[in-house]
């Protein structure tokens, strides 16, 4: 599409965005339910476009696992309407309260909690990633646009129609969310940082680094998924080998799947044979430095394995001297996204917090709990390894911003100030409530 | 300095940073404390340092609000140190629990916060400011390079001096800040995004265009302060006159103060006499539309005058038809920084507060009450026009990021899925109490 064209089109969405900021939630929820009910009665045509990209894609020899992902089966059908329902039920994410001070009578404080504005999301070729970004969008009331994997384009398309038809009998129009065709696209959006407050994409970490690297407007996300496991001098050596099972095979691919095992040396001769048996059980691969390979059978390490991503039943096993090692290793070479310790010390535990500076730092589970469905968050938009705003999993909370909101009564400064300023009071007060933004009581 | 011994001198900081973000709030409030003793002992050292800028600075003729600022006098001591042990009264801000659920039985999730890492601030001639922000940063465990304004070099150094003999005592050491010494400098901290985690710039607009444009390390901050002044048709005259004189001229060179008010057009007729009157008393002066020059004498309108921040006793005057015109105008000219509805309307506050897209929306107060202190957060390091992480004045809760911690007992993520996949609790506990970072039931 043309530079000014598409920009006047997200132009028109921003503007249009601000109809969902300053919705009801009871308005947003019905839209939510109007979605779900026109994607089960459009399901042929949805299901059709659908096996069109499913048998360009097999044309094309696409990997079964971006097949398996690319079908939009009745099940995962019902388990986006499932989503959709469940979201249209959480609690409203606009005008929360997360403080209210009286700074002196008749001058009331709020902050806020309050829509972002207009998110663009780039994500893989997954239609009911699609319907799960537009659930959160809508209930968070931010304006979206999103752009998927390209093998998906005839259901991503149909999808959106879908949706805008949902939209026919809701106050809030259908301008609020818009799809884009093409790689270049993407590259003019980058751009347009005063009309897109935030960017989401999500998909080899190539393509991530690209985003961040040519734009500035604000990047929610993560490169690399370099993760660690730690086994502790202390750790019970069945459950590490078990976690460690679970945290590489489970599904390898994904960005929480661990790439490193760091081996006490003290535990190493004990647990090393166990645990190369048990991940014999999914062929798995592995790298071990030169003590690790004098225990086990391992392909010796080389230069650079410590930074490898094999994103593949493929990982290293390397033996240090002490849980400061350890954490000093993560620090080097890991991309600070989600490390686990085993250990039934509550020292190194402790230390292990509070010293590892990733996303998500566990003990005694596997990595592959990090994941917003998991935490209990309902359901995300992707996981963020940077330290500002959200960091790990984000889900709706990801998506809000804050206002500070000020009810006076006629109030100035120059009161406050000079000789004999009048004096703050401060009154911290209840969060409870309805705030400024729709309060009876403004 | 040479690019490669700063960059040492940088990785060596966030090396020690860990220190503090590790630390109990009994090292970091000690420290705190200490510092506040040193520098009431070392003053004299001090003030002769500070004698030699302002006679520099005078000498090199700088205006007199640039010297008045400059001039660390007793007060300013006295305040400094006030402000010191208010900090380290605060509650500690590392470690506090924002999210805690079970998700299975022995398997516990805490969202905790916990510093963001290594924070790079650039700031005005104010030797005061240097105190308050490095108390806020080492409460909140955060690792510190400052840059302050060339004029306040020799203070500079004597403070960061007595601050780092001040740590001698402490197990914190002194590592954890450093004190940059030419602008040369800060282009070169501008690419050391592996190091730093955000950037908070402080002065002229350009400057900090001139940061946000180059560097991709986060940055906190503002470049304009166009704020809006919006007097309703529903407004009390008396109170706009004189919130309009406040927001004006109470300090006009500062960023929360207004450059444009919307007047809607019911009241123009009643309202400009008087408001022109009142805005005389400080020689403000008037830049008018067609319809408000025909009303009072003002200046006609030019192009540009709408995105102008003055900074000084000078302001425009627009005449609007409605609510939403004057909205359209912010949104269109605004810096989305501070901006006041007048109105005795509910309705119309409401419309306002939700509308207008800006990090402090206010009603029926002076715009210059967008201040942390005024806010109740104790200090601020800026006022951010940021939609993510910190929007508003950013006190110690801008200071942190936070990490996902899960305390396990051997879980893994297989016995969740499958064909009789294990259902999460995801039970909602109590925020009370030590995090897993701290407490001893880890």
């Amino acid at each position: 599409m043309e530079t000014n064209a598409l920009h006047q089109r997200i132009r028109a969405l921003r503007a249009n965005a601000k109809l969902l900021s300053s919705s009801t939630q009871e308005e947003r929820n019905a839209l939510l339910l109007a979605i779900a009910e026109n994607l089960q009665t459009t399901y042929p045509a949805i299901a059709s476009a659908n096996q069109a990209d499913v048998i360009a894609a097999r044309a094309q020899g696409q990997k079964e696992s971006l097949i398996k992902r690319l079908i939009f089966s009745e099940e995962k059908l019902e388990a986006s309407l499932a989503g959709l329902k469940q979201v249209a039920q959480l609690a409203d994410p606009i005008g929360r309260v997360k403080q209210r001070r009286l700074l002196d009578t008749g001058l009331l404080l709020e902050q806020v909690s309050f829509p972002i504005g207009v998110i663009g999301m780039i994500f893989e070729a997954r239609p009911d990633a699609l319907i799960q970004i537009v659930s959160l969008c809508l209930k968070s009331g931010n304006g979206i646009i999103l752009k998927g994997g390209k093998e998906a384009q005839r259901t991503n398309t149909v999808l959106v129609e879908v949706i805008k038809q949902s939209c026919a009998s809701s106050s809030l129009g259908d301008q609020w969310l818009t799809l884009l065709e093409s790689h270049g696209d993407v590259d003019q959006i980058l751009g347009m940082e005063e009309d897109i407050d935030l960017l989401i994409p999500r998909g080899t970490n190539q393509f991530v680094k690209y985003v961040m690297e040519h734009t500035s407007i604000p990047v929610l996300g993560h490169a690399d998924g370099i993760c660690h496991l730690y086994i502790d001098e202390a750790a019970d050596l069945d459950k590490a080998i078990e976690i460690a099972y679970d945290s590489k095979t489970q599904y390898p691919a994904a960005c929480n799947a661990i790439e490193t095992i760091l081996v006490h040396k003290k535990v190493a001769r004990s647990l090393l044979p166990g645990l190369a048996k048990r991940l014999s059980d999914a062929n798995v691969v592995i790298h071990g430095d030169r003590e690790v390979c004098s225990l086990i059978s391992a392909i010796p390490y080389q230069d650079g394995d410590w930074k490898c991503e094999y994103l593949q039943n493929e990982l290293n096993i390397h033996m240090v001297d002490s849980l400061q090692m350890a954490i000093d290793h993560i620090e080097e070479y890991g991309s600070h996204h989600t490390d686990v310790i085993v250990s039934e010390d509550p020292q190194a535990m402790r230390t292990f917090f509070s010293l590892v500076d990733s996303a998500d730092v566990f003990a005694n589970c596997s990595t592959r709990f990090a994941d917003g469905y998991r935490f209990g968050l309902g359901a995300e938009v992707g996981i963020s390894t940077a330290k500002i705003h959200a960091r790990g999993p984000v889900g709706l909370e990801g998506l809000m911003s804050t206002k500070y909101l000020i009810r006076g009564s006629g109030q100035v400064v120059s009161t406050y100030t000079g000789s004999e300023p009048r004096q703050f009071l401060h009154e911290e007060l209840s969060l409870e409530g309805d705030s400024l933004l729709s309060g009876e009581t403004v």
